[in-house]
């Protein structure tokens, strides 16, 4: 397998790093290397993940930087926000090529980043060097690229859902409510209250109202597309379920533009993007409909009696919102086809 | 037992009807006469409810109003809408007093009526009787009414979040959107794909989006309270859970109000009213915390960045959004305190 | 209210503690003067439990023998094990009567215990005073009683379901498996990845195979009942839900009994018993059908291919299995009738 | 894609016909060339599952073996029990190879199958000519068939847990009993009071005990294993979730073997299958660990108190027990390596 290329996961404990080896297992272009991790190096991943029994039978190995560079070529770094902001600079001195998964590299303004991470912002240096590899937006920056931020899970499913009607000035930018809901997998494998069973199965429930730090990010690309300065009023729920995130999105319209406007309107811009799939007027796709896929799915329903639209935009997050994106964007980086690898039918039901 | 108020129950094999049998057990003024079954009359319920073994050993009688009338001095008629309309009129010639769980007698306007529910309006005399029964807000007109039309449950849940703002001008009446989520009991018991586990398990899924019968409700009642027209968007989810309610409210503050002054507006609105429990500034109710119990929870969050209020509400839809709902009415009805017989302990978890 | 019968509770924070506040508030005998909490004494209980809002809003008590002796005539602890085997003695001696929620109590023999436990066994003299508390095997030993081991939750719904057919011979008692199942809220409130929410949904696991420490307590009964020593295989399972325990259970039959035989024996036995529901020949009772109820629910199956029995027994584990066989135990001690303040229905759906 | 194996699928609105597409779509050597329905035919399959949306484009086809013929190679029969049995000799006539789904072709006895389908048996001359397609026990006679009979979900996990201990006669094979627990799926896509949502979930129940088809099916691989009548006693349990399939299976062991000389056997008689993954000793799998994937895995545990050995084996009922195993029979049928398109990673969590 001497022509493949070699990738190395940090994070093995977490479900971004999992699920980065249960994607890359089929990718016909790339071997993983390494697989790493802070506590439990010299182990095998199976003590931890018996599902991978036969399928990762190497020992996990240690977090160094020197080591991974002579075994692999890529790194996916899949840790939580405020390590990988110490962790990537190491990585790239050490002459390997980067995606990160956490939120470190993605806010460029580093007194915004503190602000609602309440952390210390990485290495302007480095925060630079990053590209945001979001292909649908901005994919004209991956291609090449030795450094990429992954966005965020929710900001996925929301600005895919709004980008199109922002630009071409569809909705009015000041009136835009995004009502998120995301599956349990979304918090981690952390065990906390917050996490157990018996407290979220049969509940829902709203957290960081108004705090989710997803919102500057969300806002850093509407802004961006918009030429202007957005604000939005964003709320995140938890559904007692694993996987999959629902953005409900409400704007007022400007103008007299119809659900079937919008449709024209985002099957034109995505066009050519094969993970975009916007549905017919009056079909509204379910999370369940790109479960384990690294498709966001998007219909509308616009309601002339308030002048607004309702955007419904659906991913997994574990797939198109964290490792399926980013293997999306190592295949743009390496200058292979985006799909390759990512071709999954979205398991139903 | 002959001292105690004689009930029936009409709409034996729904959720609803199940429920009021579940609550009214521990009533202390009441006594059930009479449960129905249109289509298995002369079985015992628990045929279809194995749960009530022991608990309800009379067979089911049919829907006979003359029968109904020497059995009862009150009936509860948990029936789909279209069935109602038509039955509430003989309970009634027939001296009963009705307490309607259907949608069939909540819209004054035959012509709004028709519109949303695509079904042939109650006649109008009977229309007129029928007191809207939310005690929170219309209290004063159920004690001594004969007939009460019970509130929908998303109704309930968004316009408890919602009537002291807008009746004390906290918020931007055209500003008002409310994302709404529901456990899949809200849907009734008949089978279909859209109540099929597998189809709606690990999924999250928007319906009838600015189509749901519960839009010219709530919109009624606002306007009432607003003193003019007052339109919404709302948007109803299905969550993968069996009960529970969430209304996500959105709208834009009037002035410079906090989330303080809310708190403090709702808890002098619903002083008195035992149902109804505000959240401190700050902690958000989430569904499981009023499961099985009449309670609707209300918390809230304003964000100065965007101007604007979120409100979230909570309840069980087939308590304080249907069954316990209409126990409460009984009890205003008769004159007696209207925490009569629902006492009841959210079960957590 | 100074003629109720004064309560406390110790181990607030669990799900049993939170169990005992929900159903005691409705008994008519009762009133709840301390709760307790080793880590948050005088804190509200809200803090933690939400739910509890407007319901219990008395600050935390510290665990102090002395003072709960003042306050309280009756004491429930439901800690875990290991702790209430050093602090039932000193509530003892300080003139409080004890109901343990725990298994420290449960197993007279100290070695067993030890062995099944992996902790120290609690002093013989106090562990002689316990009467165990399932009262429909033992109930005219627990009138008048002053300390009460309440049975564990696996326990029960496998020794309801066997007793009558071991007690008459009508089962070989070498031949018995028990392949138990539980809901989540069996492993209480810590959080673990064993109970995290995206570890447990969609899937069910076996654990502790062979190494239950309610095996010996399933084995001193029948033992008991079957006047020599039973020897049982018993499995335990976790269901992707919160509450309830299902136990199947298999044994070849003595002589040709069918179910009907069955129906008949075990509803003579439990005659006046208001908590065992035999179901007819043919009906097996499903977990939802008693929950949030004190039932137990018993269904059977003879297959004359094999000449087995197949029996299954279902409980709400926090209340027949935990909260509610301590509050029936409590009626019993005090001589009241067993169902007092218990009448709860099943909540469906 | 002239060069492909072109594969039609009779059954598309059910859920083994629609995995059987999940699957195929990564498969490297085949193309499906037509998918039919009996109800939709001319319609687009997106219509009943939008998750396909621009997966598969093509319309439906109608059911005829003629048409088929001309446009496939082979064709998969995921239709119910009863239909099968009067298509699949239409199918053959027509010069197609089948692999069957449905039950109608896995018992050779049709005084058998009639007893326990309740339905008309298939003609005797086809029946001979269907190979019992599990490819772990009777792989050698799979390759070059053209006629596979696809072994039951239940029978599947119940029976590749079993094998190797009946071969070698390792435990009492009128001993064994098996408990079974499925997720909902495999009750199929029809909408019922028995698939509802709101009945389903935090529930657990127990169904067709005694009754269940696959009993005979289990026994009749079991016997041939054995070289003698087996009988076994099995029960099957629904479980709130959507995929997977547990077999607790409890046998008393001959002699004293240990679990790992379980281990020991299963590891060597499973030696070059692919799909069956023997844990070690200790270990037991859970059903998440295979879900989505076409493995088998298998632990054990040995109790030296009462001499049984308890056998845990897990699968995904709609992958190794329906589309992922008929996959596997096409690949053999074929001479391809057995693991072609299957080797899909456990989706986790």
């Amino acid at each position: 397998m001497g022509d493949k290329l070699r990738v190395a996961i940090i994070g093995s404990t977490g479900y971004g790093g999992v699920e980065l080896i249960r994607l890359l297992a089929s990718h016909p272009h790339v071997e993983i290397t390494a697989v790493t991790s802070s506590t439990t190096a010299g182990t095998p991943i199976t003590d931890g993940f018996p599902h991978l029994t036969n399928i990762r039978t190497e020992l996990l190995d240690e977090v160094d930087p020197q080591l991974l560079a002579q075994k692999a070529d890529v790194v996916f770094t899949a840790t939580p926000a405020g390590i990988a902001s110490k962790l990537a600079p190491q990585l790239l001195e050490a002459g390997l090529k980067v995606i990160d998964l956490s939120g470190d590299f993605r806010l460029q303004d580093t007194a915004v980043y503190e602000q609602w991470y309440k952390k210390e912002a990485a290495d302007k240096r480095y925060l630079e060097q990053a590209v945001y590899g979001m292909a649908e937006v901005y994919g004209d920056k991956v291609p090449g690229a030795s450094f990429i931020s992954n966005p965020g899970c929710f900001v996925t499913a929301a600005v895919l859902g709004l980008v199109p009607a922002v630009k071409e000035g569809f909705i009015d930018t000041k009136s835009i409510i995004i009502d998120a809901k995301s599956g349990v997998s979304g918090a981690g494998r952390g065990a906390s209250l917050g996490t157990h069973y018996s407290e979220l199965n049969e509940n829902f429930k709203a957290y960081k109202i108004n705090k989710h730090q997803h919102i500057p990010e969300i806002e850093m690309v509407l802004s961006d597309v918009a030429g202007h300065d957005v604000v939005t009023t964003f709320t995140t729920h938890l559904v007692p379920m694993t996987r999959g995130i629902m953005a409900t999105t409400y704007a007022t319209v400007n103008g007299s533009r119809s659900a079937a406007d919008f449709v024209d309107l985002y099957r034109s811009y995505y066009e050519g993007r094969s993970f975009v799939r916007v549905r017919p007027e009056g079909n509204w796709p379910m999370t369940k409909e790109v479960w384990g896929s690294n498709y966001c799915d998007i219909g509308f329903s616009v309601d002339s009696r308030t002048g607004r639209v309702t955007i419904i935009s659906v991913i997994d997050n574990l797939v198109k919102g964290a490792a399926g994106q980013a293997i999306q964007n190592l295949n743009l980086m390496m200058g292979w086809d985006e799909t390759l690898g990512l071709q999954f039918v979205p398991v139903y039901p």
